[in-house]
């Protein structure tokens, strides 16, 4: 029950708002900025001023001047190349790294294929040295007046916010493990990287930037080898109170079903995940068989009429729908999301699930609830990581420059 | 995305903070104000001298001034027996209404028992005549000084959000009417009637006054006839799209289980409802034998070493425990609270209960998860309604008063 801000952390707020809307919708004029954020024109020319002179925007002329007579205004841009995040993306089957500038957009990004299980890096310390190795030749092509503001990593596990403490990731050989930690000390560049549950950054990206841009009530459901989930409820992720919220994956749809990797039986992931589609298919003893593809192969099957594929994506389509059903009562969210695998065994299974959440959801929140496909494709966790990364920045963007700018460690002198 | 607010609105809110502060923590020195709500005392004293102006606080003398020598500071105390609001509670079995002043004191009250189905005031008009009929004997008895703020009502059904239409009332023959307009034209006080959902209240009740006070993450489970729910995440009361979120009633337990009154089977409710209770301890076809009593006989029956009720409440209590494992992974909250028959139920089978939830839920939000019963006993959706119902005012209290005493058609002459 705190009271109303101070006069400056109203202008700190401000300043993030304003870069926040240019991060996210682009460029915009002075004029747009002050009837979106309900600004005078002199304020915004304030906190522009503010912005330009910490190397966060600049203003320039518009690229496609309108058609209006006269001198075009200026538009507020973000500073896209010279500001940016390191993005993280830990799969079960393959790590992504990447530089995503100040506005969104992907500068330069690195890929790696891993192998499941014993084989692969599951050891942690050969991981953390991928994704550094990765990362540091990402920012050894940045140009020199650039800066990094931020660096987060999405993961497929439980992770507590208090201190990025890995607690749980059953499909990836890790547990207790302070990566965040171990991963900025490796890459040396003086900064924290944050590691959140993939599913949740899902989400985020969605809200932000893909299907549920406009929808402040959604669920995301995210397929890897497992099935996790993260949920937006009032425009803000559904962290609970040690940042565990979302494990949608270990609802139990079907008790007594099959043996989930959490130790119980019949979880939404038990029930839809990757292996339980491919065991269903008869696919599962094929070697090589496993992962995106795989699946999509299973989807393609089904489209081509192999019956064996459509009963399996019609089974998986089953337990699928009762677990939306759930999630629709429970929330009423505006919009259901269906990214990574589960995008594919959605559009495979679309028809069933939605008559499960017919016969399962209540008729007031079924009404005009959507399901979609995730807009990012398979970009939506490192989109969601680089979204993460950009938090405090856009928070309050004066204060975290300055700190990136004059360490607390750093001689007097040197300035 | 909107700036940071102006100067006449951080007044406002902060009137409304401090009005909110002494309303649930009662009365408060200067000091105290000044400390938790991170203002200096000259600021404080502006805003208390505007709140006894608007006649909703008055400064003086603490009841029991403490030890130190010299004069006792002043307290801030709400003005509790003037400014109050109308709390209803509509059950299945009961109605109930209330005068709750400012401060949260239940002043006055009128109960009533209601038969079930077509024998009881299931005709709306009825309804809403019995529930006016003794509001307007507890506004007759209210000071002529008095003042009544607002007025809301806990209902057992789906209400939405923004024409507090009932949607869907399963438990209760009542659907689709516009409750709130029609009680609030009866009363003829000239103050609109909220409508919501008894479990939305129940959980903003706790939350504020009750086993929730300081968990911002926890989930209210209410058994009536059916089983509702009310979450509260990050400290907002979870309403979704259209206001109908929380129905873990209707979530599936037991996919192909008993049927319930929505359509579906296997719903949290149609497995641990009242009636499946009695059902399951052979007592379902006792006339009179319904409701919290009956919920409680088959509790107390199990402590005196009845087999039939202790299995009874084994079978409920298993899937009591299934349901919370499930809320427990997908919010990871601090707190679940068992109120109305659920109480009872969950006393009766805690053990069941935890031993299911050692099972289902990720150990991760499993390990600092509080199970708890309501602290407000049968009041709590009628003290969630008062809340509900003191909410405008808390907001904007300069305002909303302004506007009780000058109503617009009012002709000006009479002042």
């Amino acid at each position: 029950m705190r009271a109303g801000p101070s006069q400056e952390e109203i202008r700190r707020h401000n300043l993030g708002t304003l870069l926040r809307f240019v991060h996210l919708r682009g460029p915009a004029s002075r004029a747009t900025l002050a009837g979106a954020l309900g600004l005078n024109r002199s304020t915004i020319m304030a906190l522009t001023a503010d912005l330009t002179a910490a190397g966060l925007v600049r203003e320039e002329l518009p690229r496609s001047p309108g058609r209006r007579a006269g001198r075009p205004s200026l538009v507020v841009r973000p500073e896209s190349t010279r500001v940016y995040v390191l993005a993280f993306d830990v799969g079960v089957d393959r790590l992504g790294v990447a530089r995503v500038g100040l506005g969104g957009e992907i500068l330069d990004r690195r890929e790696a294929a891993r192998e499941r299980g014993p084989s692969g890096p599951s050891d942690p310390a050969e991981l953390v040295g991928a994704l550094a190795a990765a990362a540091r030749s990402l920012v050894r092509k940045a140009g020199r007046d650039s800066v990094c503001v931020g660096a987060a990593l999405a993961f497929p596990g439980t992770v507590r916010r208090a201190d990025d403490q890995i607690m749980f990731g059953p499909n990836l050989d890790i547990g207790d493990l302070a990566l965040g930690e171990a991963l900025s000390r490796r890459l040396g560049l003086g900064i924290p990287v944050s590691v959140c549950n993939d599913a949740n950054l899902g989400a985020l990206a969605e809200h932000e930037r893909g299907s549920g841009v406009g929808c402040d009530n959604l669920i995301y459901l995210h397929g890897d080898v497992g099935v996790g989930g993260g949920i937006i409820v009032g425009g803000r992720l559904l962290g609970g109170e040690e940042g565990f919220g979302g494990e949608i994956g270990h609802m139990v749809v079907n008790p007594g079903g099959r043996g989930c990797a959490c130790g119980s039986r019949g979880c939404l992931e038990a029930e839809v995940g990757e292996r339980t589609l491919l065991a269903h298919a008869g696919r599962e003893e094929v070697p090589g068989t496993a992962g995106r593809d795989a699946v999509r192969a299973v989807v393609d099957a089904a489209d081509r009429g192999d019956i064996v594929a459509r009963d399996a994506l019609h089974r998986v389509g089953t337990w699928l729908g009762w677990g939306v059903a759930n999630l629709v009562n429970i929330f009423n969210p505006g919009l259901v999301v269906f990214g990574g695998t589960l995008r594919d065994v959605y559009l495979g299974s679309a028809a069933q699930v939605r008559s499960v959440l017919a016969t399962g959801a209540l008729a007031a929140p079924r009404e005009k609830v959507r399901l979609r496909t995730a807009a990012l494709g398979d970009d939506t966790t490192l989109v969601g990581a680089a979204e993460f990364a950009f938090a405090e920045v856009l928070a309050d963007p004066v204060q975290v420059l300055a700190r990136l700018r004059a360490p607390e460690d750093a001689p007097v002198t040197s300035t």
